[in-house]
């Protein structure tokens, strides 16, 4: 941490600042400055939780060094993490596709997706269960009904499983059925339920907040990595901006910046990024091609008919042709699906 | 709902989409222009669920024309509603402040807090027991402990109470201590949440979503209002912009959007909009002055010392001041504090 | 400037950047932290010039510490400037209103516009006779002739007068006409126009950018008054957000924002920054309250025929109401008009 | 257009809208729908200049159905355009790699930096004599000594050459010596500027605003293309987003939405987008994939003491990795170098 003293401040203000800092246990690196004067703190900062040294005499800023997440930062943990999942991985080898229904509407409709995309090459198979709506109006999801059409459909296609939870009520029942837990987009700073998620055992996909920075996002993985659970896969799908050409702007730079400091996989959902079916395609090679470790897609038997984004889903045909298009891209990334 | 084709579509197209209304039992008004065709589709479009005229062939776009919140629609219930907590009332006719601690830290500090608080002129007050940190290593709140000692000050103070509550068992701890249940921004879209608090009987101050739309906001305001709870105030607190002066960016002009969207009133929390203390007292005077129901302010016997938001809280006496300065503008504003 | 090493980097790393330093004629300051090493740069950091710190092997980022605005910055002109234009003075102990109709169409229309506006109180014409428009095939301005207009409006109504620049053509025939030149929005880095304008002898009105932060803001004011012309009014506009409500977000923090950082002073325009005319009051009375100098407010003989703009103008009657409206807020503001 | 008006709106509301809309020379269509009335208005409506519907009684909103561009509008002309330049092709068969510094620094650097890109596979030289810098105490470029290197480096090397043009006396002058004009970001919207390129003769390279959609964009392509100039390239370069990782937010999905709404080349500026020399290469592998024309790419001699952008500049080996690295994408989007 580095304090920056304003302009021709007293040197009663630099000793004020500079003697709370030592009485704390902590060090002090003087530098004056031609303007300005610059107080550098060392050692651990939280020993001064509860000091404000804005609101201080003389102060002009505070400006810190480290970041406060540790156990997914990737200075603390240099190596790639690989997240097994039933009999996959998701890491630096593999690219992984997981697809499926916004919503699970019905059994068939799940079974069906589930055979279709695992014969196009998805590993993983989607399917909300609990749906988070803008309005109360619009359909909210199947619920336990719709997990169990989420397990039935993993044991029969062999596809690892992963739903959306929305509460804690909602993940107590996942448990019991499906592969791995997926925190959303709105509820990336729901700090109970991040909680929850790391003390439930299974892996959890963190979508990226509506409106979140990425060293939010990265907080959000520390509460869940720091209740013991290190399996987290991290999902961009696209961030709120002024634009409204697609429903949210795809942040694919995100991928390498996270590279930079986090050891976690992370995937791409162009789906919800775009909202427009066929901008789907293009921003799926450009994941393969940006270095993601995979892709969430939405895919339904029939996308005019969905209860739930179907404006943003492939059909299965159109899933199909999608996973070919790709595999000279996954190859050029020197992965395996 | 209003269906635009693109231009130089075949009649085949057109039929299709409007023999598909039709078959839901709605009516169709075909416009065809010189450059493109527009159908616009009468009657109740919630018998359209599940059909995505978008992925219709020809379809260019489809345009909505009302609003899918209801019961906050100021077009269903022109009136500006009071909302009654305690001994006070939220509405046209008053100004109303609440102040305290950004989090309640111990019993003293919380009740040190309510009586200046109250002295200086507010009518309720503010205090966290449960904490949203960006950080799994910041200051989480006392939970039951902070809400008994909320119970307490507001007793022995006569204030009304309220506090935000983060999760269902938040909730259902909090009902029993305060008057009044605040959703934080980070839960705006928390719908299991909205819902509880819908059937809390309690009145709910409903926060606006780090970068929600007002529209989106008033859908969450619809979640609560649904389940049979009118009783709700909307705070503004900043919005998430790309200017990083301030912590937020104050979208005061939302107070008349809401007016002419909700009967609803509106509060402003200028501290966390700001999170700047000195920046507390101009943005409180331009929110008198712009209409709004009143201000949530953070206060604190220490800011230098506060365990959480030290940087924008005011003393005792800095809050004092405000109050003062406030007056002739609450009183031009014909409101009654 | 403040340079943050890497965590166990090489003491050859730290030594190379700070030979660099040292060559360059400027001193270090080492802190050893427990995880980083923080260099302190001391000196005039324009020495260094073309050297990119960032891209020197073991460093993790660069911190600036002071900013590159200089002549209108507060740290070093305390005192609030007084911009006088006319017979009149923009400044702290003034609330200057300027109005007229955005687009001047005719020599009647803006002639009727400047008597109504003085008569209700402005002491500034504003007018465009240059107009930037988003499309080609919108009116674009009568230019030189509107221009003309401008002066014998001022002239006969003794009202100083603001007219928009959009190039150094435009600029060189305002300034045989007008008392002060506006640079808008779309021109904020627009930086030849910014020098011309600082060499052309007259006040100048910048507009923040659409999407400009305060400090690109106040650097574009630095190259005005590096030409030696301090006379500059700053304007908030509003900026872009993701919310749609209205036309911009108006950011009326800016006005305590500049305070801390600048001289000079800001008045707000909140026909722009709502887009629509019923939010002109309620905007006003804030920007007043909020302390800021000044208004800019667009006024048409007849806003539903405007030919630019028309859904933001007043007419004269609610011209009147709002200014009468606005006085006991001046007076709270210890102002004059 | 699109009329929608207020709920339970007298008829003498409508019939005032629709008798204005006749009077003009156009058609009306009206639905009345359960809620609302709405009336779709059937003609061209520059007819209607002057006349702000918005402001009538009882009118709730105006929805524009028409795309304010045509020229440029893909829906008038499908085929997508093929830009010459020198003796090269900008367009869907060819992917364009246009390299060089961000500054031109003097001569040697730049006939350095041609002769490196040109061996590394670029067929443009990009290199800045004109710099729009955010402070005016930074390097502003070498102006016409800059554009006299320019043209050598084009000559000797057979490269094409691009320019920006910051203001009518910089085009003036950079049309006697390059290929092609390139208008900045920051001068999207500097009107005069895009009329003047569009007379000039010259191709131009029209980057994306810093904050502007993607329909002000391709707005600000129509002004030029309406001069007579239909030889336009879109560069998307990144927007202002509140994420502070990267200097801006690559848009990768302008490419896509661009190929649905207008028939001119769009490439890539990583370089910019990201501000950090280690995201170029990702970034430029995605831009392939996802199928845009080009990319723009800065590349320095020295980066560490480059005058402008050094941090996100390549080197020349990593310039002639990055051209390797890239070549089997290129392939794949059946594209030629």
């Amino acid at each position: 941490m580095v304090i920056i003293m304003k302009p021709k401040v007293s040197s009663e203000a630099i000793e004020h600042v500079t003697r709370l800092i030592e009485e704390n246990g902590l060090q002090v690196h003087l530098s004056h400055g031609h303007e300005v004067t610059i107080i550098g703190v060392v050692g651990d900062k939280r020993k001064l939780k509860g000091t404000n040294f804005e609101l201080l005499d003389g102060v002009d800023k505070v400006v810190p060094i480290t970041e406060s997440y540790k156990l997914v930062n990737k200075k603390f943990h240099p190596e790639d993490s690989c997240i097994s999942v039933k009999n996959t991985v998701i890491g630096p080898e593999t690219f992984t596709v997981m697809a499926g229904p916004c919503a699970i509407e019905n059994h068939d409709q799940l079974l069906l997706c589930a055979e279709n995309v695992k014969k196009a090459g998805a590993t993983f198979l989607r399917g909300g269960a609990f749906k988070p709506r803008t309005s109360p109006y619009s359909f909210q999801g199947l619920e336990e009904e719709g997990l169990k059409y989420m397990e039935e459909a993993g044991r029969t296609t062999g596809l690892a499983t992963v739903c959306e939870v929305t509460s804690l009520r909602a993940l107590a029942m996942a448990v019991k059925y499906v592969d791995m837990l997926q925190i959303g987009a709105r509820n990336m700073q729901n700090f109970e339920l991040l909680k929850e998620a790391g003390r439930s055992g299974l892996p959890v996909m963190l979508k990226r907040g509506l409106a979140a920075t990425i060293d939010e996002w990265l907080n959000a993985a520390e509460y869940i990595i720091s209740e013991g659970n290190p399996n987290i896969v991290l999902c961009e799908r696209g961030i709120r901006t002024y634009e409204t050409a697609t429903r949210n702007t795809l942040d694919i730079s995100a991928v390498p910046v996270i590279r930079t400091k986090s050891h976690l996989p992370v995937i791409i959902d162009p789906s919800h990024a775009a909202g427009i079916r066929s901008f789907v395609e293009p921003l799926s090679k450009a994941s393969a091609a940006v270095g993601a470790d995979g892709l969430m897609i939405e895919v339904h038997p029939c996308p005019s008919c969905a209860l739930s984004d179907g404006p943003q889903s492939l059909t299965f045909e159109q899933f199909k042709q999608l996973m070919g298009d790709l595999s000279p891209y996954i190859a050029l990334a020197k992965r395996n699906i």
